[in-house]
């Protein structure tokens, strides 16, 4: 029984996120579904990071198993075909063994966080970036970030219905990079809380915008205490980007 | 009554092209009724690019006279408030001389070619590229491109419906850069024939999967006739980034 380890491009914004759930299409079920019109199974489709509503991915990584044997590119193929018309893309499969799990493997996670900092409304980015309409000082954003890199108890910027047994996480990366009106953001860790990006972002945008010194980011961090950090960005502008292994 | 200088980001997705047409919504109706909605005038915009339907603009320029006098700022966002909830946004106002013609004082204009060369559907950029399934050699496409800089009859390149008194346009500039599966095409000339980009584009894709040698390119350009030349690429990859004055 093949193991395959698939590679997803996806919009999120048309699917409640990646775990399947009764309220809507998730793109776990939306990857499923096409699995089985192209080989009548109906795996269990294991992921290395469970985005949220609207969170969009360019590299997520998938597995599954199949009693069908193919070859990776026909697999890769026939589940685009049968993906039309979802905003999900298979760009790569591997046959891999069956000690390679998409999640416990995962030896570390990147995410990019697209912010538009200007007074126009969004148009060829609607949904894909998060629009703040101030002006935001990207260097003061980047002293604010430093202060979050390392081993860290993340529980200030940690979703309240977070599963993870400890909000102890070793922030690796967490660089800001500035190009003209765009801001872009990106986390790399082993793994993350829940929203922990989100809650980061929304905490730096403070910094930018001048409501927060970047020392306040260092004061939230230590204050242990989610209500001390600044609100949740929008899933819009958030990209799972790659998976290590 | 003033003058004002809109630049202009819109999706061209939605609309029929810039120009008004009783066949559906263009982008020039949806700004000329929020004009409309702001000051109860209908004024006549003019643009310094004529885009097609499906076709992009970063940066396209439009002038409109209103008898209206406000701050540019005030007219930007109030524009903008109207034209929700279609695609297109004001980026800048400027109040400009009655000598300024958003067409006919362009001195340049710049276009950008997206191109995504992968077998994988398209996702997130799905109506924003133009998805080639197969592979595309850009030191070859650049060697194409080569051949059209310049002083040239652009006659192979030019749509059969094309208004310009003449086929002679000086092309300066037709850059290729590639980053990973993504392929960018940079254009920039005083002014381009209808279809000009996109069927320099349609003709260096061939190139690219080598079913034509760069050579071919300025045999196509040679035989001043639109037959020779390959296929209009499609509107979903091209913007109008940038007109200059």
């Amino acid at each position: 029984m093949p193991r395959y380890k698939l590679t997803l491009e996806y919009d999120g914004g048309p699917f409640v996120g990646w775990q399947r759930q009764a309220n809507g299409l998730s793109v776990q079920e939306a990857l499923e579904d096409a699995i089985f019109a192209f080989c009548g199974e109906r795996p269990n489709a294991f992921a290395a990071g469970r985005t949220d509503a609207g969170v969009h991915a360019l590299g997520q990584v998938v597995h599954v198993d199949l009693l069908r044997e193919a070859e990776p590119d026909t697999v890769r193929n026939a589940v685009n075909y049968h993906l039309k018309p979802h905003p999900v893309a298979v760009l790569r499969v591997e046959i891999v063994g069956e000690d390679f799990h998409a999640r416990f493997s995962a030896k570390w996670r990147a995410y990019r966080y697209r912010i538009l900092a200007r007074r126009a409304p969004l148009t060829i980015d609607r949904r894909h970036v998060w629009l703040v309409t101030v002006p935001l000082d990207d260097a003061a954003m980047r002293e604010g970030a430093a202060h979050l890199v390392g081993h860290h108890d993340f529980t200030s910027f940690r979703s309240s219905i977070c599963q993870a047994a400890s909000p102890m996480k070793t922030l690796d990366l967490l660089e800001i990079e500035r190009r003209g009106e765009a801001i872009e953001i990106r986390a790399k860790a082993r793994s993350f809380l829940h929203h922990q990006v989100r809650n980061m972002v929304g905490t730096l945008k403070l910094v930018g915008e001048g409501k927060w010194t970047p020392a306040d980011v260092a004061r939230a961090l230590a204050a242990r205490d989610r209500s001390a950090a600044g609100p949740t960005a929008p899933p819009d502008g958030l990209y799972l980007t790659e998976v290590g292994y």
